[in-house]
């Protein structure tokens, strides 16, 4: 079917309104109707080509929230009506060691949402979910709870489970110290989780309006990076640091911070300075972590549903986007753009 | 006592002869007779001043082999005319966590061999091996067999625990696959480890002639960083990987090598170009390890001389030592110098 959708045809011009093909629906499929798509940091670097793997058009999103128009035979958990999400992820292969281990997001053969070659199209890469419509085999879609703010749920598709899954890797729970690094769209879900998991949530920031964001936001504490004296007092002092920041950055002060043989876990794609003296003195570890499998992804969208942890959000129409995007850049959001897709319809 | 030691009073001249003192002995300590120092590439970073922590004079070494000569009413375990090694510590708190788990390394307040101020001698800093004569308490003293070939024995209390025990950490055994990145004094111990304990190990080196070296010392292969055609084969191929490098250098070729889930971890002191990219996409760790505690350095010497595992050694008189230090930093050694401290008597 040939559906609205919205995205980049260069590496430098504007998103804007394209016609896209969805493939017809398998038995295996559910044809979803895209109520919000989130805006990640992710689908501005794609439709910018900053990662060097962009091929056009590309129409970004993965932070998808829909309702079921149409469900394949093979269907068993979602019928017409029922409101799902779609994350990051839309294929794998379910016969790795990854996929057994349902961690299908390091699978070979994982099918990004958007950007990847569409393995039911021979040529065309996948659309995310700056569309109308998407069909998505039933093993990728995500139950939701229809009473939730909806519009607040699609950001944990991606910054929900980019957070959440390394807080669950490494065992954050009541009697855990822990810091968050930037406080972007990923860095406020991570304060949301620290609490609701019963850690001491201090929010490290390079920018002194922030400190009262994240107060406000529950974290216990703050600190300014550039703030020397109050860093001090934090030498040797977290079980845990997630670090969110998506740009270049120098990871060797927030060392420091690291107890002995604890670990700081990178979730933002960006190159980071770091020196080996950093990490041999104490055992300390750094780690990455990328997004979650499609079991732990539901199982987070159950404990949010669970322990009521929305994203912070600011519904945009598609006019919106490049906007929005320029806005994402400047760090000027509190803390995800959501995209009300029915502005694409009209 | 007035003893002859050997060092550098500042970062810029060479190492020449110096009068130093030996505190008296307590009833703890021994006192050594030292018969042969090795050079480690931190004796020449400290003697320069390179890691901007030195106090002058500076007095190296921290790899002894020597001979008890008197012994402390307390001392129990070692008698005079005992053959013993004394590595890179000697001394610290022995109540913190870190002491108490035997991982005196990570003790604030440890005491280096060399370069720390001294806990006896108020305004002094600890002198190392280039020296005639060492005090020590006993709980720092190594039991040596006096059977084994002492030059080759010295360079394990630095270069041997700090290959063995990250080895050990992780694990390795019979079905590793191993990569040990850089050959000379830490490498070329790494190789020997690796296949005591049984693992497939490669070399990567950046120097083609050290391809042959490698195998020459057991590496089951060998692989040239430049090569892309050949690195190409070891992509998502290591269990493990040891960094021995201690000078700046990129390690997301590295990781890139790592399997999913494993670990490179650096033992040289140096700041690396690290993308967070190249952590999240396989859920990769960078880890750092320092030497070992005194239990586990007496469990290395101890494996060293069941799998008869020695250092690959020159031996040198004092007086080549500055010349010496002029071919470790142009990686002109296989592997270890080792410094034959009679040559300081006469």
């Amino acid at each position: 079917m040939k559906i609205k959708a919205y995205g980049s045809t260069s590496p430098d011009s504007d998103l804007a309104e394209l016609s896209i093909i969805r493939r017809d629906m398998g038995n295996d499929d559910l044809l979803i109707e895209i109520l919000y798509c989130g805006i990640c940091h992710s689908d501005i670097h794609m439709a910018h080509d900053e990662w060097g793997m962009s091929a056009y058009p590309i129409v970004p999103g993965h932070e998808i929230i829909g309702k079921v128009i149409s469900a394949g035979k093979n269907v068993s958990r979602f019928k017409v009506d029922s409101i799902v999400g779609v994350g990051c992820m839309v294929g794998s292969c379910h016969q790795c060691p990854a996929c057994d281990k349902n961690m299908e997001q390091f699978c070979p053969n994982m099918v990004m949402t958007f950007g990847s070659p569409d393995p039911f199209i021979a040529g065309q890469m996948t659309y995310g979910g700056y569309s109308t419509h998407i069909v998505v085999p039933e093993r990728f879609v995500l139950r939701v709870g229809a009473h939730l703010d909806l519009t607040r749920v699609a950001p944990l598709l991606c910054a929900g489970i980019t957070t959440y899954s390394p807080m669950k890797q490494w065992e954050i729970g009541k009697n855990s110290v822990i810091g968050i690094i930037g406080l972007g769209g990923l860095g406020h879900m991570g304060v949301k989780f620290g609490k609701a998991m019963g850690a001491h949530v201090t929010v490290i920031t390079s920018t002194e309006s922030k400190k009262s964001d994240a107060l406000a936001l529950g974290a216990d504490e703050a600190v300014i990076l550039s703030d020397d004296q109050q860093m001090k007092k934090y030498v040797n002092h977290f079980d845990f640091l997630l670090d969110t920041t998506p740009v270049l950055h120098d990871i060797n002060p927030y060392l420091q911070l690291l107890k002995f043989n604890k670990t700081l876990a990178l979730v933002g794609a960006a190159p980071v300075s770091l020196h080996s003296m950093n990490l041999i003195f104490g055992k300390k570890h750094v780690s990455g972590s990328l997004i979650g499998g499609v079991a732990e992804t539901q199982e987070m969208l159950d404990y949010c549903a669970e322990h009521n942890i929305l994203a912070d959000t600011e519904l945009i129409t598609v006019n919106d986007i490049n906007s929005a995007y320029e806005r994402v850049i400047n760090s000027d959001i509190k803390y995800r753009f959501v995209i009300d897709m029915a502005s694409l319809k009209h």
